[in-house]
């Protein structure tokens, strides 16, 4: 699906990491909400409260999931969960372009 | 208005200057498009086709309109109107979060 249709969108950006990490918040007509996000090269930790799914629609980077001790290398049309509660790390190798849906 | 509702939105980010700027763009039920954007500091030269109204949401740039020698300072809250069929330049001083509505 390239297109979301028939959503709000909150104008003000989330801004991460001087702006390393900065994203949209965009919520669906079954109040579902999920972000789309940009990330420039770097190492970003962040903490997740509901379960999450991260898309990566565009680039590359490696991701260090919460109770693992493998990077996991995942590219453009690949994704990766994330346990509610946790943290998880990434290295952006290449500026990724990203959707994030919040799991109830 | 700290939202838009009922929108169609592109997954995609639109990538500019190796990730300086991202931004999304967003259809209305009215045909009109606007995008989303974020730019960290740099200069940046855009070219336009229609006329654009660019507001400065959260952040601090100058900016050189076409047919100007004189920079303009903006601020978050502020904005701009550019001529369609022209070049601008804007210099970054603070990451900068803005809405770009292209108007007919």
């Amino acid at each position: 699906m390239s297109e979301f249709a028939n959503i709000t969108i909150v104008k003000k950006a989330n801004v991460y990491f001087d702006g390393g990490v900065s994203s949209r918040t965009l919520r669906f007509p079954d109040g579902s909400v999920k972000t789309l996000g940009f990330m420039l090269p770097g190492e970003y930790t962040f903490s997740t409260q509901d379960p999450e799914l991260m898309e990566i629609i565009d680039g590359e980077l490696e991701v260090l999931l919460p109770e693992s001790e493998q990077w996991l290398k995942v590219q453009g049309g690949e994704s990766f969960n994330v346990a509610g509660n946790a943290k998880f790390t990434m290295k952006v190798i290449k500026p990724s372009d990203y959707c994030c849906s919040f799991l109830k």
